[in-house]
């Protein structure tokens, strides 16, 4: 997993060496909104979240998820505690993939790497949750 | 607000545009995984979902959030409509907002732009929901 690691798609690039386009000529360097892509994000509970062999499988599981094909880029996450109630703490781990359309997404849900996913991870997780954005 | 969409922030770059590197000097076309980021996914449902000019308001407010200097890259979506058990698809807007690190995301949260946002877009909504994730 840690050999996984060392693979990092350099796509967060910031303000500095991001390109705009404007049609009125002007370049707002705040403006950082991304268009034209699907958004979907997981959140996952574990039945044992501090179960560190269930977490290691989860991860690897999560580490081989991101390199299905039709993903433009994703991030493996677990919670930054929060004492706020509007904010949920609780999951065990996120993953958040960005697609460009519907198509994609779809095409995704059906491609082995997510299938092999599912059977793989879906016994190690108590509760799932999606949410699925496009702009 | 739609001469703010014609500023357009190229960061989804795909594979063949991004950048990789490794120790092992492999390079694996199919990892796409950010890394050092912190991830703020945020789902708003609004009072009156069904009202345009509610609807205006609180986009015209997203979309002057997205300015915040603090923010790597964001997105503005709407639901994808699902109808696995799994998937939300109840909300009206969310908001994903990446950041450097912790640091940036409190800055952010105390920063006029977010202040403002908070004034004239708070009363439009009946509930917001909040998962911040790091790797």
């Amino acid at each position: 997993m840690e050999e996984r690691r060392d693979f990092i798609m350099k796509i967060v690039a910031g303000k500095n060496s991001a390109s705009f386009s404007s049609n009125s000529g002007k370049v707002n360097t705040h403006e950082t909104l991304l268009k034209n892509v699907l958004v979907h994000q997981v959140f996952f509970w574990l039945k044992d979240p501090d179960n560190q062999e269930a977490r290691n499988e989860f991860e690897k599981g999560l580490q081989m998820l991101s390199t299905a094909p039709q993903i433009l880029s994703s991030h493996i996450g677990t919670p930054v505690a929060s004492a706020r109630t509007v904010v949920d703490d609780s999951f065990t781990y996120s993953f958040l993939a960005i697609f460009r359309n519907k198509e994609d997404h779809d095409l995704y849900q059906n491609h082995p790497i997510h299938l092999q996913f599912l059977k793989d991870c879906q016994p190690l997780r108590e509760k799932v949750l999606i949410f699925d954005a496009m702009d």
